[in-house]
């Protein structure tokens, strides 16, 4: 595979990421590619499905850059799901109009546990070649985010076999058949390392683990069953390609409890909801990692102004960034595809602007 | 009203939630007379609905017994539901079959919202009739716990109109018009505290304010319009009634990183959910308060052994109460409806032997 590329014309991003100095916040919003913009809207209707959008590099790309052409934002992600990999493992992903992801043959007892494998990522190619023709298509704009689910989060999906609000089948089994649990997670932290390399190999300039579940489980079984098997991932990942370093940001959703061990993770940047207060984080994790986040995306649905001053709030509870600090904004979760697409413009004003000013 | 009540003959709860010494650690479960028990289930069908359960003193007495005849638990809670009060406020409440609860005329707008009003305490006389028929039922069994929504929770639900997984009404009106919620927190906050008042004085030895949806909230939100508006419900309760001091527990679930503050709310005890490190929340509080929590109710799922070794993991995790320190076993969330009566057996076993033996 080529890796001749653009140089990028905005590093902003990966300068944050790697807590070295920048003229402003970079931002830029998980879910930025999503149903709040029409012409996402319109892609998706060509496309047919979800799934017929995610798995065609040509739409994936196309959706990727939207974002971008609408707002000055400072990073692109993968548009793609958490869940390519456990389908890959033969899961059978579907997306039912309306509703959520659903597993066809979800993890359920000792027999479908220990049958599981680590995916042929030859299977997930389509992941790759839309990496790789974003990329070109970037031309060296912003950089590229790759991503995947942690492997307690995926974890969660194939036992529960879709989303669940109390996570009664998959914790369930992790206390009732701790093991049965643990090989699921070894499987997955395997499968997710090569996952994520191969999206580096394919053009990748930083990755990020979504661990959205890991802040439902109790202390102590969240060191054991979700940051432990991240860690493992962060182990085998390739930090540099093609003589540049590979950014990898950890997120555990309501995980603010456990910062101080996220911070120890191995992974070079922290994403943090909007439960967490950003100055006590700052000083917590001192020159170990950067932080990410961390505005409620439902100020989104406020007036400019109030927009303008939630921001403020944000970045003021940072503060100016000093050596070995970095703090890259963003949402502290996905963006609803309720949101005035105009009130995106006025959150990357507010973000871009202030912050400029701080630094002066 | 006559209040001349058997004396209490275990007044363990009661005692750990004043920080006095006890023999053992008591227990109580949220949402303990539920679905899970198959008693619940008829009591509930010859009621016919929900509401027709809640509404009826009788039902409501029966229900509430259930529980205490299948396991020795250290208090009983109302049955009730905490959206009695927006009921009585006119919105208009129902539950439908297999969904969770509605209100015909959610606040939506300005109009709504300046148009609300404390409800008459007379259209609640049903709950305080419940109130008094349990506290004769139970002769002095164990003490009786009366509870209520928190303001910021009951807003939740009077702008949503329902359950939501994403706020984004409530939290919409929050941003753009934080006049408006502060003028639903201000008449909640007042009609949760008479209400509560009322349930005392109708035999509650005990109240617990429910703010299920604090943790939605960002930091510094959560604070001003939740944490705030339950400091003023405290401020309001009758902490004393027929020469009994009547503890108030307080419980924010998703709450843990805000410690510090909720302990200074007032209350005598404050709710933990299974995030939350037993032993370094008691480090933080130190003699402000009594904790209460939190094993994650899916521990429940798995065999008696396993309990066993979770419920260990909870009384170690809180350590041996001293002087001036309390400890209530608790759940970190209601009891699922799917929990096999038996567990319930080894968590009640588990959690008085374990801590007598810690005791001894």
């Amino acid at each position: 595979m080529s890796n001749v590329y653009a140089p990028l014309k905005n590093d902003t991003f990966l300068r944050a990421l790697l807590r070295q100095p920048t003229d402003y916040t970079p931002l830029w919003l998980m879910r930025q590619a999503g149903r709040y913009l029409p012409e996402y809207r319109a892609t998706r209707a060509k496309a047919g499905s979800f799934m017929g959008l995610a798995t065609n590099p040509d739409y994936a790309t196309e959706v990727t850059i939207q974002p971008l052409d609408r707002y000055p934002l400072d990073a692109a992600i993968l548009f793609s799901d958490i869940l390519t990999v456990p389908d890959a493992m033969g899961l059978g992903l579907s997306f039912a109009e309306g509703e959520g992801p659903r597993f066809a043959h979800p993890l359920r007892d000792e027999k479908a546990v220990l049958a599981l494998r680590e995916p042929d990522l030859a299977s997930l190619q389509y992941v790759f070649d839309a990496v790789t023709q974003i990329r070109k298509t970037l031309n060296g704009r912003v950089p590229l985010i790759g991503f995947s689910g942690s492997p307690w989060t995926l974890a969660c999906y194939m036992v529960e076999g879709g989303g669940s609000d109390d996570f009664r089948l998959v914790k369930g089994m992790l206390y009732d058949r701790p093991d049965l649990m643990h090989h699921i997670l070894n499987v997955n932290a395997k499968a997710v390392a090569a996952y994520l390399n191969a999206q580096i190999d394919a053009g990748a300039q930083a990755v990020m683990i979504f661990d959205t579940w890991g802040g439902a489980l109790a202390d102590g079984v969240y060191q054991a069953f979700s940051l432990h098997y991240m860690r493992e991932v962060i182990k085998g990942l390739k930090r540099e390609h093609d003589g540049q370093k590979i950014p990898c940001i950890v997120f555990t959703k309501g995980g603010g409890l456990w910062l101080d061990e996220i911070a120890d993770s191995g992974a070079d940047a922290v994403g943090l909801d909007w439960t967490v207060n950003l100055a006590k984080a700052r000083q917590q994790v001192g020159h170990k990692v950067a932080l990410q986040g961390n505005l409620d995306p439902n100020v989104l649905f406020a007036k400019p102004e109030q927009i303008h001053a939630e921001v403020e709030k944000v970045l003021t509870s940072f503060g100016k960034p000093g050596p070995g600090t970095g703090h890259v904004f963003n949402l502290g979760h996905g963006i609803s595809q309720f949101t005035p697409p105009e009130s995106v413009t006025a959150l990357v004003e507010a973000v871009h602007g202030i912050s400029r000013r701080m630094r002066s």
